[in-house]
């Protein structure tokens, strides 16, 4: 669905950084599982518009299998206000709002809403960094699901792979 | 972000019909708008899990920029119930239930999540139908939003043009 694009939109010049394909791993802590390690691949793409498309996927390092997919659109606002809208394969609908700040974005959610079906989560709160040789990407995201409070569920470190 | 698939899912057997690119064309209407035509691609694609990607763009029959876009994952479940997660790029978190009933798929919010700078709309029905020689998407899309009661915004005529 990425379209050729031309000139980066300028919404998009405080976050050209992530624009591109990261590969690496993580790992996932809850207080009601087992911790697991699984590998990663994030997208951003610009698609000539002012907000970036993103998709991600996971899988167990353990066996290969898939894990988590999402996909969705990061939106730059004005004065380093920015808003991620996450579509989440297991069933959960998550909006986000927060702050660029050099090559690191902040964002809460504001809304988490699950299907009747869907995986239980009520609030996430994201980080995402990138080295200031924009080779690297690391994140963290910290939940409150299944009735705990809020706490970190993943880290990972991922390697820029395409621009 | 599209996987190879080898054998579908078997909780998407009952969606088959569905998976494939789609290209065609669709009248934006509302209470408070001129209608407008657009051009659109919709893509559902198996990815080897238990859910479709979801893809979609439009652009306008005018002047060929772009307009809407939104992503994300086609759930169905057991019992004819079936779910859609939807991201939309305009800043809008959407969830839906409904049920499928042969190739027709209804589909009503159950949350809809707007930033604060996203669109508003507080209420989605999805109306999806492919013609029984399966080259044939239509669709209608009811909201309520800016005040407005529940009413027809947009219906669209698309044809299949990649497997």
């Amino acid at each position: 669905m990425d379209g050729p694009s031309g000139a980066l939109h300028p919404f998009l010049r405080g976050v050209d950084w992530l624009i591109g394909t990261w590969e690496g791993t993580g790992r996932g802590i809850y207080a009601t599982i087992e911790p697991f390690d699984y590998g990663e691949e994030i997208r951003f793409s610009d698609v000539g518009r002012p907000f970036l498309l993103y998709a991600q996927r996971t899988w167990s390092l353990a066996d290969g299998q898939p894990l988590h997919a999402e996909t969705g659109w990061l939106r730059p606002r004005e004065d380093g206000r920015i808003e991620l809208i996450v579509a989440q394969a297991t069933g959960v609908g998550e909006v986000d709002e927060g702050t660029v700040d050099g090559r690191r974005i902040s964002l809460d959610s504001v809304a988490v809403t699950p299907t009747s079906t869907g995986a239980s989560a009520s609030q996430v709160s994201r980080r995402i960094e990138v080295s200031a040789d924009g080779s690297t990407l690391r994140y963290t995201l910290d939940m409150e699901a299944v009735g705990q409070p809020l706490q970190r569920h993943l880290e990972a470190e991922l390697r820029r792979v395409e621009a």
